[in-house]
């Protein structure tokens, strides 16, 4: 067979194993995979990766940012060897399948879980600056340890959502020269052609960016084109490349370049006449010629078995060449931190100086950056307020600008949250256990809510240093004051919300934060200075929820977080004092470390037989799942200087203490049930 | 006084003004001010408006996208005779003031509240939408109801946002020559300067959007440039307009240029040497030249206020010469939806046909499009999928694309979520009464959470036609199925969170969300089909929360939203024949108009002594405010067929049958208090 025989072959059993997962399961998007499928075959033939071995650390990535396209995606893993069979492909978007309806990374060979639009290139943007900073910490003469591309697909859609603007910009400020995205330019998105509201220059923007712009004006026959481009695009050092590839949308089909053939499975005869006019038997579904298994076989994958040998090769001799870096580099490969990091979290004790927790943050960013290389931290343009530079950080920076390199760790995001939140689940995905942060205040970290949504769904490990977390933030006013946030927060599954009482909370939270391997965390710290609490510890802040202050016979409990923690504390001196009244303190910095305690733990914070008031200045939404009756602020908050706030809201020592005094009164006498008890 | 001198001093007044502002509060943001005093002061003595009436529909808009920047327009508002008097000046940032620390609707002279960067410019787009509406709809020859500009500052930070892209490719494909955006080129932003993330060709990539791009070089001196730029972009007819104005910010301070002056007060002595520079008396604080009132007065002013005068009779005139579209603008003006609109809102029986509610929804709008033409709505890229276009509407659009004009009433926002909840903000906010809403997945509303909020806040009643609401989407899998996201909505002040059962539901639904004029409203819609519902009609439904099925001594309450009320009927009856459990069912669309009702009423709903189970197959966040016990999905959903689903979930008529005996067993004996009893 001619090479040319074999690739026509091979990109039309591309196309109908995609269209027969689509019809099999009367559900999903055959019209992208039709005709991206050319592109696809000539990109991945020359990929560098190995199937046998999914997570290779120097395979080229891919991502599929127009996630509903993920039919193709299915085509391509089983086609090139991954574990996912024509069984597999024949239960799409069933339930339990391997193949849900969009891309979950969960599978092997899917880089990253994409779906929601413009996410998968922003997550791209974070794939190609970990390659940098891994290359540029390890690389040596002979010793290229990575220098994989970084390869997306992207639609309409992703170039219409923000955030593919936000980080595309960005990308090309960085000169991320690996990074390669094809732009599936169809002229179809789902309302028909994108004459009714997406009519802007494509390459003219991309090229506002820096990016090196390469057109294929047939994206469907001109094979040599397409792979003119691609060569082009690995061939650039200075940019990021879009190819932008002019396809029609349900190549082959009877309705192809229309809407129609976008979201819904292809008719019978239609897919008749597509098998037929692609010479493959029209009653048959799920045909793969075994020429083309062995075409992929005997190239790409011989050649990506080789190459990873290679590398892991190459990875042993550099610890010989490079003794140092050698064992970073094998620590960061087996994804274990180095043992001693959490004896450099600062701790504290009572009568230490009182510090806005966001100084705490700083404060352990400082102590433990240097033994943590996988630190990777950045603001989104307020640095200066979030604190998150340590001293002396030198800037993830094209080394051409002058301000700093790419062995640098503190990205400069500019105002870009939603970008960022996309970008720190890239480089979570890339490996070598990459810990990334981000800053922000922590009411716009709403802004990323698509992006945060997707690390706590994948499970990246990323982390928010979220910043003026409250009324406590003052001036600003009620446009920077969160209220809802930490309840939204609350209610996404898989996600650490810490918000810390003080010092050793504060370390707690980090330590949390950067052990896990599955779990994202938002930190909530406070603009305001907060006292050093007595009877914290990072130990009892690690359960997510502990008893900071104990009285034998509690009449109630005040439950709080962050900031007003110190303030239960006041108010519970002042109930003892001016009414007998003795109230327990218990502090809760993290409902979802909490809620993995022991029963057992939990009732002992929260006993049967006393009410419990929760005091927090931000929604009282959620807060009736550890409490009775709940102080909070439910409406929206107030320009002042924040302590006038406090006391306009009423949480002051006589605020806290007469909500208290009427729980008190109201459960007296009444039969009072944990909230934690439940009957199911 | 010369032209040019009174000129040069009413800038230096506007920004000393502000200077003493920020100094007075000692927080703030000098720098922006100091740079865009010119500017300001050119755009605003030639724009139109009536500060006597600061509500007068034709006036030019102003919107301070760059909100921290709220001082100079503070100075702006004072200076052109707005009700905000130099103690209001001298009280910025402080609680209780007229003068808080981002721009607020409220405040008169300001158009929409701004400060999360990047969406006042989008608002600007969606107020230069209104006016192309508002014109093409009523103006005739010799009767120009409508031509004012729209006229926004933005900084790099707007820029670096990606709902600005979103907003500015989506006003450049719509061609909207009356909206003038001026950029404060500065090169600094709080990270320091631009260089560090933001090196796009900002002109470049406006053009790509369809913009008009004028540059002033020297934004501080060229005062005829700025005159010139501000004629050349009101003369474009085709396009809207970016002028790119460079500046230095902080100009005359001692750290001008620098990212010091963005966001601290200036030192004593700086604010001396300037007031000094500009012949100001340095010892001296809030200073304003009568001269300059004079001059205002005298131009700016008069003419507005004329302007204002010749436009209500020119409304006047209107009457007579067009009288039906007359009594229409009318109306219109006078906020006054029509009497009869809520006959047109469909009810249904139950036995009527099972329908899916985003289909409900469809209906409506189809119902009442004709009676309210301040309905103005669209869809992001999904109005297939949402449902939101009624048979033959004209779409807005540029006549020249030949798919629509400016009179049409369908917007295709493209896949540009977070554009759409500002740019319905910015329709909303221009007056007329008019009734944005706009069509998404649910799941994807958060990516306009930073709009959303903001709507809230400001009290616009625009109205999101969420669908695809659940699970039961089926096999589009977790990255498309909300969790979270009602608890977080639920959350937000002053918005209401409708979740209908059935079609009588939906119409309750559409009835408040466009009879409020203060708060905007999430209607949650299913993809699949949900059946009419014995019991439910609109009136109770208006009350946000109302018993379904009553027993006469309730075993338990079952408490349900949306497309699992008719499940918990189903399991009431399961229940009663199986286990002789007397259930009630009580249907809660909306917490917020719930909430709004008396004691009496919600305690005849929940009251005491029976217990409560809450049934969603969403997150249990928040709703132990109305349930003793909570049955939703805490985790991520799953790719596969949404009855399935259902199943899997355990949200069966058996499952939540077992759910509710766990319940009843488990009160059995024990003291129930109802949920909305408090101790305050
Ligand atoms: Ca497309
Ligand atoms: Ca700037």
């Amino acid at each position: 067979m001619s090479s040319s025989e074999i690739d026509n072959l091979a990109i039309s059993t591309i196309r109908l194993l995609s269209v027969d997962q689509v019809a099999k399961a009367n559900s999903g998007h055959p019209g992208a995979p039709l005709g991206l499928a050319p592109v696809s075959h000539f990109l991945w033939k020359q990929m560098n990766f190995n199937s046998k071995n999914p997570k290779w650390l120097n395979r080229d990535r891919f991502i599929l940012s127009n996630g509903h396209s993920v039919a193709l995606l299915y085509s391509l893993l089983h086609l090139f060897g991954y574990p996912l069979t024509l069984d597999d492909l024949s239960n799409f978007r069933q339930l339990g399948s391997k193949t849900p309806g969009h891309p979950e990374s969960e599978t092997p060979g899917i880089d990253v879980t994409t779906g929601p639009l413009g996410q998968g290139i922003a997550n791209a943007v974070g794939l190609a600056i970990a390659q940098q900073y891994v290359a540029a910490t390890f690389n040596e003469e002979n010793f290229t340890i990575s220098d994989n591309y970084t390869y997306a697909f992207l639609g309409d859609g992703c170039l219409m959502e923000g955030v593919s603007s936000e980080a595309m910009s960005l990308a090309g400020h960085l000169k991320l020269s690996k990074l390669i995205a094809i732009y599936d330019d169809n002229h179809i998105s789902i309302d028909g052609s994108t004459d009714v509201a997406f009519t802007e220059d494509v390459t003219k923007r991309l090229e506002s960016y820096g990016w090196n712009v390469i057109w294929v004006k047939d994206g469907n026959n001109d094979f040599s084109a397409i792979q003119s481009a691609i060569e082009e695009a690995k061939s650039s050092i200075d940019k990021p490349t879009l190819i932008k590839l002019t396809t029609k949308i349900g190549f082959g089909s009877l309705n192809e370049g229309t809407a129609g053939v976008h979201g819904s499975p292809l008719k019978p005869d239609d897919i008749k006449q597509l098998k037929t006019k692609f010479g493959f038997d029209p009653t048959k579904t799920f045909q793969v010629p075994q020429e083309v298994y062995g075409f992929y076989k005997n190239t790409t994958l011989k050649k990506g078995e080789l190459a990873n040998e290679n590398w892991d090769k190459l990875v042993d001799d550099y610890q010989e060449a490079y003794p140092e870096k050698g064992q970073l580099l094998k620590r960061l490969i087996s994804e274990q931190l180095p043992e001693n990091w959490k004896s450099f979290l600062p701790t504290y004790k009572p009568g230490d100086k009182s510090l806005a927790s966001r100084k705490l943050s700083e404060i352990v960013l400082q102590n433990i950056h240097q033994v943590l290389p996988e630190l990777i931290g950045g603001s989104a343009d307020l640095t200066g307020s979030n604190l998150t530079r340590w001293t002396n950080a030198v800037d993830f920076q094209p080394p051409s600008t002058g301000l700093g390199d790419y062995s640098g760790r503190y990205i400069r995001y500019g105002v870009r949250e939603h970008a960022m939140g996309a970008i720190m689940n890239g480089i979570a995905a890339y490996g070598y256990n990459l810990k990334p942060y981000g800053g922000t205040f922590l009411n716009f970290v709403s802004y990323a809510a698509g992006a945060l949504r997707l690390s706590a769904l994948s499970g990246h490990p990323v982390i928010w240093v979220a910043t003026h977390d409250s009324i406590g933030l003052g001036e600003d006013g009620p446009t920077h004051q969160p209220i809802e946030t930490l309840a939204h927060f609350r209610a996404i599954p898989n996600l650490m919300v810490w918000r810390p009482a003080d010092g050793n909370e504060t370390s707690a939270a980090y330590l949390k934060a950067i052990s896990t391997n599955k779990t994202p965390s938002v930190i909530a710290l406070t603009r305001q200075n907060i006292p050093q609490l007595e009877g914290s510890s990072i130990e009892k802040a690690l359960k997510g929820g502990y008893t900071l202050v104990k009285t034998e016979y509690p009449d109630i409990i005040l439950v709080s977080t962050g900031s007003e923690v110190s303030l239960c504390v006041e108010a519970a001196k002042h109930l003892k004092e001016e009414k007998n009244i003795n109230a327990n303190v218990v502090s809760l910095p993290d409902f979802y470390s909490f809620d993995e305690q022991s029963d057992e733990y939990k009732l002992s914070v929260f006993p049967n037989g006393v009410p419990i008031l929760s005091v927090e200045v931000l929604s009282t939404v959620g807060w009736s799942k550890y409490s009775h009756a709940q102080f909070g602020i439910d409406r929206f908050g107030a320009s002042g200087p924040a302590d006038e706030l406090y006391e306009y809201f009423g949480f002051t020592i006589e605020g806290v203490s007469e909500k208290a005094t009427k729980v008190v009164d109201y459960y007296k006498g009444k039969e009072i049930i944990s909230p934690l008890n439940k009957p199911f």
